[in-house]
């Protein structure tokens, strides 16, 4: 096993325990607790489900593996705070889309091939890649992993 | 930069920017809020606090870095939950704890060679490494970080 080979891995094997993880808690709580805020005056476990899914659905076009497939979601759980839009997905229909997105995401990670992970990125320039090579795909995975146990952290005190 | 060198600098990256994360969250919130608890019936921010110096700490004897520095923190705030010792630090006593380890710790992690990360850490027998090569020392820090995110993300709610 190379290095690179090594240390993809071991980013994955972050990022995959995280959506387990996050997908055991989103299990083990009803409908209404998802309803509910995370604490007093904070976002709402239905905001947070839904955020998860739009910045995952955004890692597509940055990995270069296609278009986002729901850019309404990114409108309303990252470009907007919770509470501010007219009509939300229901909890039901955002489980669906979480259950979907955990299906489609990892083959399409998959399909990328162990030096492409330390390619740049499509949001950054060429130019500037040279100078900050740490700028490539695994790093979205890493900066998304982290970002995931965050929220993590918070939806499992809905339980 | 060799790609060994920029994987330890990705990581880093991360979880230099979610100690100072942290600390910022630490600073901006007063001794009172610290005590209270991050949600209804979780665990407070004082013993939050607590855990990442404890978990932190035992980070030393896992990278041959030497021994815990504070032992009976780890007793408090990781072998026991919340509400459970009989006494435990006080927010001032704990800030004077994570304001040192902040300063200590990085010079520690910083005389660890970029080769050396890709060795094995403390807790994993040579023979299993073999077959296991992620198990090693950089692990530690991305385990660390991802845990450090699941916390901070519970610590800025008493903001």
């Amino acid at each position: 096993m190379t290095t690179n080979h090594l240390l993809v891995k071991m980013v994955f094997d972050r990022w995959n325990t995280l959506l387990k993880n996050c997908d055991n808690i989103l299990q083990s709580i009803t409908d209404e607790q998802l309803q509910k805020e995370i604490a007093p005056n904070k976002n709402r476990g239905i905001y947070i489900l839904g955020h998860l899914i739009a910045v995952h659905d955004a890692m597509l076009p940055l990995l270069n593996l296609g278009e986002m497939e729901h850019p309404e979601l990114y409108e309303i759980f990252v470009k907007s705070p919770d509470k501010s839009a007219e009509t939300i997905p229901s909890v039901q229909e955002l489980r669906v889309l979480w259950k979907n997105q955990l299906e489609t995401l990892t083959p399409k990670l998959e399909s990328i091939a162990t030096e492409e992970w330390f390619e740049k990125h499509t949001s950054v320039a060429a130019e500037d890649f040279e100078k900050e090579p740490h700028r490539n795909k695994l790093n979205i995975i890493l900066t998304r992993t982290t970002h995931l146990s965050y929220h993590v952290g918070q939806l499992i005190l809905l339980k």
